[in-house]
């Protein structure tokens, strides 16, 4: 407690420089900047540790700014505390190529730990780490070495109070107990349509309360900063639960607009500009002005954190000499590097082997690396018997009290919540220390394209174990059988969509999914058995696409992904017999990768010379970049025992015959050069 | 009140008739039906009004099942009151074409209102079938002529609990005060994982009463029909706020596995089935039993709703006399039909006309057709002044106490809660009377991926004004700007993505999706100024693509969409003046549209023999169907001003001539056929 005009001139600082950024580069959003610098200023100033010369110190606490708009709070937070954003960051808000772009992205900007801006991720980003910690205390943590034990704090507004998103995660998080986890509300009445009164009069507090939340309201968040710190104080102390703090403020506070959807989302006038810094004693003349009393301020608090993060980095070397095993452990995964020879333990199947549904040959791919990969944790979204997502000697990550599990339990019951299982998965891939996936149908993954979207912008591991992944889910029907889906993450930037064909190429998604530190993988498994494949590899399917049955004189190649390719194969013979035509057959399970290989291999798998047709049971969106006609399903399914639908729709061995006829004749005396060669390069 | 054998022996055969189907089937969920039996009896017999001879009698009640996996509860009241379901269609129970599919479908199955099975849309369906009913009500109902007072009962699970599209939906309709909303809650305690305390332990009534329900709870919902028809009357005494109903079942109740998650989603065993049988005094040799007397009841109902709706027939007609304006508006909304020469009030621009952005041009079609199309509904989720989705006198639609708006509103405030929005357009779609249009930025239509999926499955008219469409939206950066969205939905079928690239397609966009009666419509609209084109005219856009520049001998078509035409013939002159090469520009603003012209149109606007190239900001994904070489964007955009982000990835005159010309090269003396040339149909 004792606040000074000191810390008075360091709020103002921070609000200023989120009006002069946003005047500089007439747009942004000053409004929540202006209204939340006070609880910015007691949290990081007076609550959280943290070293801004390593942003990736395991223990410090985690700050994410849910409502990502603000983020010139961030930023401005970012330079004065001494992270590696500079004035001149500041000054070039909004601007191409700055490391201080328009929302707060993880992957560009030293200390920013999530992607934020689209409403109720972060969020749930925090909820994600807050279980990161909570399992990684669990499994880490030992008498005398209490490795981690940070908090997550996440502010959020309005507009992720109402998403769904958010609502998902605040119940996951009330039934999961997380004390580690201190959200606070901006409650300012204030989102883009004006007042909040015009859709959302619901009483938050009480909802989160039935959520299972600790609720505190500090009345004036513009003025009391005591009330702000004790009520911070009050929710670290609050251990068996997450805590909310309600917080109402003025959103602009200081503009002339204060209180107001002007202040929002559009810079303040130039003298508005003016009146505010005469009103908070600055010269009204000068932008991105920071008393140097005020770095000095900061630098002090800066200056713990790294003295924090010396004296964590020498009880984890006291550590890995006492707990040898766990310490090695853990010093490699802060490394992100997978053990040694893990690879080993991945199935391998021969073409004689039973066949089996790609979901059981994912539940084996889990069976098999589940001990030699500690940092994997599995889950689903309430589909676990159908997605087949848990090891049989699972425990669950429960809160203790409940009985039924632990906090270094492995497997996380996400309930029926897509989007928030894909924005904690965000999360845990982003605390450092664990490997998410996640179950659901394909179909579903859906729900979560938003998380999905961010997954793949912010470069984080994350893996969706997608079932029933087409028509051959069969009796669930239209409702449930993707047709769209692997067209819409195909055309998402950094994600790996893998549609195994059978065991090897399942272990093969599963070696890139986990070695791809980068990228989040999506894997399409099917519900129905698919046999072993001759040719199929976990060396050959690495490469994304390679031939699966080849053939000189090919009149056809076939290019097909999961459950189609052993129809496909099957197809030759019926083309043989019935037309005199042979074809060779190509499985293509992952486009991206193949996409990544050299030139000539992709030549190698779709040669020149010889028309070629894809195969598969949904869009054909897409696949001209690698055959030159599709056979697919451009409209939705239907409900019955799945060998009826493929029928229904001529997706065998004959069907696939006559489209392949058809696309023989099409190109007879063409030649056809093969997709892969193009004119340009694409930018990426 | 006052229940006798005979109620008991109606609900027992609703079970068994589920136990039935779905061990006929091998398949489906017993689960639900058999839990929900009793409540179903007493809300179809005692409350619903409703004539099965014509399930569309627009003062029906509304039912909901937005747990759809219990179906089989749904198809057996609809068979025992007579709609157009017969003993066979229950036999059928997920087979191939049959009208009992997996999940429930509104356009399949008479008597189904929305298409529900993925979870929680149903529940935000009934909140839209509630608007409609109270907007209805509002502007059609006049003393002495009560033409829409119905109710909108819902039944939902713990999943859809669980889903955050529930929660906004829920939060709307608490803030909306909708009376006239009913939702039963089946609080079964299993979902898919077993006993939902692994994953959901909230205060779920406590949450509702938060959102501002009237909340109830009986307690024993396996025997307590008297308890059940009392909270239903209570609930619809309740005038002035949702009520939701917490109704304690044993789930599977009969099934030796009853309470259990053994009988959520597999049929029972055959042993099983015949104690079940034997416990509710049937045969248990026997299947699909029917007595008699449960056919006589239920078709005394079913003769007191048709005699409703002859008595609301006669008021109509009465009505329709009464109030000559209103009557003809309405019974004109009943029979699907526009008002005669509405389009003719559509804007139309001349090329000398100003630039404007699309989403001020999709503003000025609304501000000039809304009053002659009273049955639009426009909204925002929260973006009302950057979607532009708001004519200037409109009214919004709102609980009168507020004091903001009332019921004959036609302007939405969804709030941010995108999700929700779209599953609300398809319910307010689905009640009859109204067409819903819904803003928000198009980058998070994904968020709604859910319920947009369900439009087009279950073809209901609803319009999505996606502003922001491309990295064109600029400083916001990448977490706003979309790459994917556009491949997602042309990859969904059975809905129209527009993107316009001047005024006159902004109205054609419009015509085509307020005409197109069974299919929802995606608009893609920009932030920046777009030129009125020169061959730009209703006509032409309306086909869903034409040649916006024509040339003689041409050396290269370029086929693009939206903000990147204006750009594609500014890239002639580049063409012409740096290569000597002669470039013809198709604007392409509707694939689906484009696609179902004749193939000679087709072919006149993509000619054999000139190689083609496409250009659009964004994943190029899908764009060789149009053209033989593409320049989009397959990475994520930049945070800047519009045109700096335009220039950093070279969509500029010079970039496109650029890789027009790789692209002529690439074709040298190859004379390519025209992309629209096919080996064979696909299946639609």
């Amino acid at each position: 407690m004792g606040y000074s005009d000191l810390d008075w001139k360091a709020i103002n600082t921070i609000r200023l420089l989120a009006v002069d950024a946003t005047l500089k580069a007439n747009s942004g959003h000053p409004g929540a900047p202006m209204g939340m610098a006070p609880v910015a200023h007691v949290l990081f100033n007076k609550f959280m540790t943290f070293n801004p010369k390593n942003p990736d110190f395991l223990n410090r606490d985690r700050f994410v700014l849910s409502n990502g708009h603000g983020c010139m709070l961030q930023y401005a937070l970012l330079h004065l505390f001494g992270y590696a954003v500079t004035l001149d960051d500041l000054k070039n808000f909004r601007q191409v190529d700055s490391i201080t772009p328009g929302h707060p992205e993880a992957h560009d900007t030293p200390g920013i730990e999530v992607t934020t801006g689209p409403l109720g991720q972060g969020f749930a980003n925090a909820v994600g780490l807050a279980i990161g910690q909570a399992h990684t205390g669990g499994v880490f943590n030992k008498p005398g070495y209490e490795l981690s034990n940070n908090h997550t704090y996440v502010f959020f507004g309005d507009g992720c109070a109402m998403e769904g998103v958010a609502s998902e995660a605040a119940s996951t998080a009330g039934h999961l107990q997380l004390g580690n986890l201190i959200a606070i509300y901006d409650d300012n009445h204030i989102s883009i349509d004006g007042d909040t009164k015009v859709a959302f009069t619901e009483d938050v507090s009480k909802r989160f309360e039935a959520y299972g939340w600790h609720v505190q309201h500090v009345a004036d968040g513009d003025h009391d900063l005591e009330g702000i710190e004790a009520a911070i104080q009050k929710a670290k102390d609050v251990k068996d639960k997450p805590s909310m703090i309600k917080l109402t403020t003025t959103i602009g506070f200081g503009s002339k607009l204060q209180g107001t959807g002007g202040v929002h989302g559009n810079p303040l006038k130039a003298d508005d500009a003016k009146q505010v810094k005469q009103k908070f004693g600055f010269n009204p003349e000068e932008s991105f002005v920071v008393p140097q009393e005020v770095y000095d301020l900061y630098n002090k608090h800066a200056a713990e954190g790294a003295a924090a993060e010396q004296a964590w980095n020498d009880l984890f070397k006291k550590y890995q000499s006492e707990h040898k095993e766990l310490g090695a452990d853990l010093a490699r995964r802060l490394a992100k590097k997978l053990p040694e020879g893990w690879a080993k333990k991945l199935p391998v199947y021969k073409p004689t082997d039973a066949a089996v549904a790609s979901r059981k040959l994912s539940e084996k791919v889990l069976e098999d690396i589940h001990e030699v990969l500690p940092e994997l944790l599995s889950g689903s979204a309430d589909l676990t018997g159908s997605n087949n997502t848990r090891w049989k000697n699972a425990v669950d990550f429960q809160p203790p009290s409940l009985g039924i599990g632990d906090w270094t339990g492995r497997y996380l019951r996400y309930g029926v919540r897509e989007h928030a299982m894909g924005a904690i998965m965000n999360g845990l891939s982003a605390y450092g220390t664990v490997i998410p996936a996640g179950g659901t149908f394909l179909n579903f993954v859906s729900y979560a394209a938003g998380a999905v979207r961010l997954s793949a912008l912010s470069h984080q591991r994350v893996i969706w174990v997608a079932t029933h992944d087409s028509i051959g889910l069969g009796e669930d029907g239209p409702t449930h059988q993707p047709i769209e889906t692997l067209a819409h993450f195909r055309a998402l930037p950094n994600i790996q969509v893998w549609r195994p064909a059978d065991g090897n190429e399942t272990s093969a998604a599963y070696y890139s999914a986990l070695t791809s530190t980068g990228t989040p993988s999506l894997l399409a498994l099917t519900r129905q058995n698919l046999p072993q494949l001759e040719n199929s590899t976990i060396e050959h399917a690495i490469k994304g696409g390679y031939v699966a049955v080849e053939a000189e004189n090919a009149d056809l190649t076939i290019v097909s992904t999961g459950s189609e390719v052993a129809i496909a194969i099957e197809a030759i013979k019926v083309l043989k017999d019935q037309h005199n035509l042979t074809a060779r057959v190509v499985s293509l399970p992952c486009w991206e990768v193949f996409d990544a290989q050299p030139k000539e291999y992709q030549l190698s798998v779709l040669p020149d010379g010889i028309p070629s047709l894809s195969v598969e049971v949904m869009s054909t969106l897409g696949w001209e970049k690698y055959s030159h006609e599709q056979f697919g399903l451009n409209r939705f399914g239907a409900s019955g025992p799945y060998l009826e639908v493929y029928k229904k729709f001529e997706f065998t061995p004959e069907g696939i015959a006559k489209r392949g006829k058809l696309t023989v004749d099409f190109y007879k005396g063409l030649k056809p050069r093969s997709p892969v060669n193009r004119a340009f390069q694409q930018l990426i």
